[in-house]
This record gives C-alpha cells, structure tokens and sequence, in this order.
C-alpha cells in the first residue's frame, strides 16, 4: 500500500477515507430505515466528514506504526474513528460560536436553517438549524465509538486503547469549555491562550491519536513519554501556525476569508502578544477593532501591520521554530520503529509548513 | 442485596447510584486536574444525575436476569452508563426546546446562564449557557460510553452488549430529530405521534435496556423477540401515561406546573386525540391555546375539561390497558428466568401507574 511518492498523512488519507464511507453508508442505512425525512440530517453530517486534513487518524496510525504495529486494515478503522469526533467537535463549536461557515461552506446549523425556510415550516429557522446541529453532533460522537469498537483488532487491544481515547474525548470537550471562558472573561494573556492550546490542540490533535496508536499496539506503557515528547510541541507549534494563518493566510489556501480569526475576536497566542507588545494606543485600537464582524480590508490590512511590526508575528514564528526543534529532537529515540520515524518527521513539517 | 420490601426499580436504585457517585467522582477529579474552573459544569452535570427513576438501568438490570445473569456488580455498572446517555439526551433536548426547567430545577443552560449573570463576564448570559450546556451533553454522552466499557464484565459480552447499545444511541437522537421536525411541521396526527413514542420512548427506555441486558449475558438471539414483545407495548404505555400526567397531573408529584405539556405545546398523542375528536370549535380554541406560554390555571381547566369530554383521555387509558395487556402476556414465556419474572411484571405496574 506505501507509495513512494506519497507524503505520511497523503498516504493514511485514502485508506481513512475508504473506512469513513463504509461506515458511514452503514449508519445512512440504519438512519433511513427509522425515517426518510432523516436524509438531509445524514448529508449535513456527511458534509462535515468530507475535507478534513486526517492529521488526527494520520497522528494515530503513525503512533501505531511507530510502536511496531502492522499495516493491518483495523488500525484504519480505528484511527478513522476519531475523524467523527472531530466532527462533533467542529458541529458543536460552530453552534457554540455562531459561526455561519466552515471550511468555505456553510455550517451544520446554516445549512439545517436553510431546510426549514425552503420547507416553510413553522417556527424560527434559526432553533431549528441549532437543535438539528446539536442532534448531528451527538450521532457523530456516538458513532465515534461505535466505529472505534467495530475496529477489527482484538478486543484486548481496544480495551487497552480506552486510556487514551477516553481521555481525548474529555481532554477537547474540557478545552471548549476553557476556550469558551476565556473569551467571555476577556482574557488576553499568554498563558491563557497556552492552557487552552495544550488541551484543544497539543493532547486532542497530536499527543492523544499517537498515544491511542501505541495503546492498541500494547506499547502505552514505554512509548507514551517518547510520544508526549514530540507531540505536545508539535501540537503547539501546529496550532500556532494555525493562529498564524488565521491572520495572515490566503483565502485560497486556508478556504476561510482573510483575517478571519481578526473578525472573529479569536483571543489567540498571536493577538494575546500583539496585544503586549505594540505600543499603547495601536493596542487599544486593535483590541477594539478585534471581533467586530464588519472589519474592512484596510482595516485587517493596519492589523496585520500592527502584528508583525510589534514582534508579535515574529515571535510566534519563533516559537514555532523552537517546538518544532523539540519535536524532532523527541524523535531521536530507540523506542520508535525505524520504519515509522521518517513518517513521524514528514508530519512535522505537514502539520507547520508556512503556507502564506 | 435483595429485600421483600424492595421494588424492582429501588432494589436496582441504590446500586446505580453508587455506581454513578464512584464514577462521577473519578470524573471531576479528571476535570479539576485539567481547570478548577470546570467545576461549576461538573456540578450542573451531577445535578441532572441526580433524581432520575433509573428506568433504564431497571430493565437493563432485569432483562440480564431474566436472560439467567447473576447478581454481579459488573452489570449495575453497564445499566448506570445509560444514566449518562439520558442526561445527555435531556440537557441537549432542553437546550433544544429552551426549557427552563427540568424536574422543578433550572434546566442546565439556564444554570450557567445564571453563573455568567453573577459573574459579569462579557458576552450574552444565555449564548454562555447554551454553549456550556452543548459541552456539559456532550461529556455525559463520552461517559456514558466510557463506563459502559469500564464494567467488570468480560470483554466478549461487553462486545456482544455493543449491538442494543449502538442503537439505542442513534434511535433516541433520530427520534429527537423526528419530534423536532414534527414540531416545525404542525403534524397533529395520531401516526405521527406514535412513529416519535416509537423510537423516543417505546426502543429507547425500554426494550433496548432490555436487549442490552440479554446481549450482555449472551441471550440476545433467543430472548430478543421475546423482550420486544413485552417491551414495545410497555414502553408506548409508559409514554402515554407520562403525557397523561403532562395534562393531568399533580405538580406535587410530577415535579413540574399544571398542564405543563399544554403550555409547552407538545404534539402528544392525548393532544392528537383531542384535536380529532373535540367538537371544531372547542378543537380550534384548543388548538389556539396549545403552546401558549401565558396559559392561566383557568385555561388549562378548561382544556383539560375538553380532554375528557371528547373521549380522549377515555381512549389514552384504553390504549394503556390494552399496551399494558400486551406486555403482561408477553412475560408469559419460558425462555425467562424465572427468577426476574416476577420483577419484570412489577415493573410494568412501576411504569404505567396511575398518579393523578
């Protein structure tokens, strides 16, 4: 199945891919048989499993590889699984926020809301896009586990991955909430921003799928360390690239509109550090033009300035630099399957490559 | 641990509840460790645990002794994990619905909507709350699943027990979605009622429990028909029973106001009835009110008068003491333990009782 020509998460994509619609085409069967009308519940929600990068399914293989294990199709299974958490996550926290898009398309509860009012039904179209999308996400999430135990590994083994599984599910849940608080108590700081980062991206992106890959393997006990190692920074510098891109990226690359997080309000690692760092009165001008969903294109233009004279913009490249440094220093470890520590450094650069 | 004076729903009771306080525990531990700011959530969640009838594990419990189980503690574990699935089920529906309450206490949006307001954080209070409840739903679904697979019961019956499990979780959602969509569609008839008590009520609180508990102990193929059998009907007897008391009840013994259902607007099937068989005029004044949040006890006097008049409530107790009939001759197998037939004709009673 190895391609030399295919990159780490390239070359999971497909197999993960292959799994998703299987199942998928299962749980469409099972949801038409309780009721038609069900059908565009099941197409928003196969939306939202289409695009997505697999880096969490990739992250879960390579950990698995990486502790010895075979290219056996149970681990695609397995690592596909957490594909349908992430769609609850990302279902949910779009109702959460508000959001009206998603990678360029509409949202879960955008495009439910659009059903109601070509279907003028009675009521607001608004609660109804939300409770459906609320609905969406929770099957997501419980055929997140169905798929994870339907895994054709062996029992003991997906026992054994429990650990990590479990505690992903909490972990991201846990870092909504957190992230949530954090905006409405207007926090700016730094560390507040490292917090949430640890829990919604560094365990629940990278720390916890390789984790889950060892625990299936029966290596938890000596490769969890080595794989905490990497894969804290590595997540860390993976969500500061993000951050990154949310300011300055291409509206052609990342599917979002330039400087979106900026219109956002998001209170990233980036905005808290401009916000430290530049000088008093262009602070407080970024601060109140931060979240106001009208911004212009002037307007993220004198952001985007504000952010990379300050130091803000360099010092976030700097940083990821250095979790990157550290990342790759994890990998110089015994430990690890030589046949899978090519793969895992592909990731880094996969998972932090400027893009801008 | 069984005791004459004991009902089949207490004698289970007391176990679960232990079950869940042990569990629950580890888990704010685990959210504490992550931010002490998570305890308010935790403490929300653990309110809606609390004061349930444990139904569900009542006839998960009893399905697995009639299937010939022991008493092994590793079963009340199993049944208390679907407590987290039905407090999922009921904060996220009482988002859904934007109830503001539930069993005669804030519902879990509006307690974190009360915490926002005491805090003076930034932000809409009711947007927090929405959100936090979507999360706090959304941990309680993941817990369920985690002690489901956390019961000391061996890893083959757990895997057998996945089946009934499964599909509880996406019948009860798909049938969630169905109510909803009934709602925004104005359906009024008596099928429509019926197909939502199908899946909410009927699958869901109890034949799936059921064939959870036959599952488990390895009996799933023989005595799954027989559970249906007696499970279905019961379970439409129970739901009709509760929208019963939904118009009729005792606040005092139902926990919420008079009529609760009427001024909530729930399509049930007592309503469908009473909207097919009142005279037109009292049917289009009925159907004015139904909904109405401003409804006065007179109002609701009046409608309940309709109620009876028409020969609605007539025909629910009908259609209860024929479900009822149904069930009780269903339990009329040999393939039952004799040992939990008694309890399981117990439970019928337990479930369908008069209280008004």
């Amino acid at each position: 199945m190895t391609s030399t020509h295919a990159t780490p998460v390239s070359f999971v994509r497909g197999a993960v891919d292959a799994e998703l619609t299987a199942f998928t085409g299962e749980r469409r069967a099972d949801l038409l048989e309780i009721g038609p009308e069900l059908a565009p519940a099941m197409e928003a929600l196969e939306a939202m499993l289409t695009g997505g990068k697999r880096l969490r399914p990739a992250f879960c293989y390579w950990g698995w590889r990486g502790a010895g294990g075979a290219d056996v199709p149970g681990i695609y299974t397995a690592a596909a699984s957490l594909e349908f958490l992430q769609a609850c996550a990302l279902i949910h926290d779009d109702v959460i926020d508000n959001s009206d898009t998603r990678r360029g398309l509409p949202a879960t509860h955008k495009r439910l809301e659009g059903l109601h009012e070509r279907s003028s039904w009675s009521g607001g179209g608004a609660a109804f896009g939300q409770g459906a999308a609320i609905l969406i996400g929770d099957l997501c999430l419980a055929w997140s586990d169905q798929m994870y135990a339907a895994s054709e590994l062996p029992l003991k083994a997906l026992h054994d991955g429990r650990g990590p599984f479990d505690k992903m599910r909490t972990e991201v849940m846990a870092g909504q909430y957190l992230d949530m608080l954090e905006q409405v108590r207007g926090a700016e700081s730094v560390g507040a921003s490292l917090r949430v980062m640890h829990y919604k991206s560094a365990k629940y992106t990278v720390e916890r799928p390789l984790h889950l890959g060892a625990a299936l393997a029966g290596r938890a006990d000596d490769l969890a360390p080595v794989y905490t190692a990497y894969g804290l920074p590595l997540g860390i510098a993976f969500q500061l690239r993000d951050d990154v891109l949310g300011v300055f990226g291409d509206p052609g690359q990342t599917g979002k509109p330039a400087g979106d997080d900026l219109r956002e309000g998001k209170r990233t690692l980036i905005v808290a550090e401009t916000l430290e760092r530049a000088p008093a009165a262009d602070s407080a001008r970024f601060r109140r033009l931060l979240g106001d969903p009208g911004l212009t294109a002037d307007d993220v233009e004198w952001m985007r300035g504000v952010t990379t004279e300050c130091g803000a913009l360099a010092a976030c490249e700097s940083r990821i630099d250095d979790y990157v440094g550290q990342a790759t220093d994890a990998l110089d470890s015994e430990l690890i399957d030589e046949a899978a520590r090519g793969s895992l450094a592909d990731l880094i650069v996969a998972a932090t490559a400027r893009k801008h």
